[in-house]
């Protein structure tokens, strides 16, 4: 019997600099704690992506976006499922500096890096991948 | 006014000697008639992608696969929204051979190539640059 695949929506969202947000899985967290992710969740039966993704960074993060382009997936191989995950890239929306990252209780820290410190964190190890991809201007 | 974004699910399945199976879309197609591409199609509301990308294999070729894993993203950008394509990998379910693919009316022709020989056909445009990167052995 093959595993069933569920979807995932992740999104590296940039400032006006370029630089990129990510953040760092709550300690209390069943999955990787202390690692380092991009904002954004699972797909469920009876959504569409994108209001997936505009909802899981305003709870993440109260940031709006403005969604851009697909980047790339990135895939966990999971005891009773594999995950697979499509990567967008999004801007802040314009308006009124600064932003300020409000964080839910799954996360415990974040931070806005250039591409190429986004190697420089203890990543989720299934997007490690993409990232050094998108790292190298790749994508 | 942003565009929406809307989410399709593209294979690239493969037979048992790791060649990829292309559909050349029927002449009557709206959108870039007799321009090869993998099957697949759009997630619509109330969804889920797997059984999307089952259903339309099936309905477009006849044949039952067994989903590997993401290979990448393509985009394409229409007058009123933008289409991104989530592309997975699959073998054909092992059974009795030989494999007959039958057609829809959606396309009106087929054949199973090696990576290296993607590029030898029209493909429909945006998946010029994910099918570079497959036929270098990049994913």
């Amino acid at each position: 019997m093959q595993k069933p695949f569920t979807l995932s929506v992740k999104v590296v969202i940039r400032d006006a600099e370029g630089r990129c947000l990510l953040l760092r899985r709550a300690q209390s967290s069943k999955g990787n704690p202390g690692k380092w992710e991009f904002p954004g969740g699972k797909v469920g039966t009876g959504e569409e992506f994108e209001q997936v993704v505009q909802r899981e960074v305003s709870e993440e993060t109260d940031l709006t976006i403005c969604l851009q382009r697909a980047l790339g997936t990135a895939q966990a191989d999971l005891p009773t499922r594999k995950v697979v995950y499509l990567i967008l890239e999004a801007d802040l929306e314009s308006g009124p500096e600064p932003r300020e990252v409000l964080l839910s209780g799954e996360h415990d820290g974040f931070a806005w890096l250039y591409p190429h410190e986004l190697l420089t964190v203890d990543l989720v190890r299934h997007f490690i991948p993409f990232v050094r991809r998108y790292a190298q201007g790749e994508v």
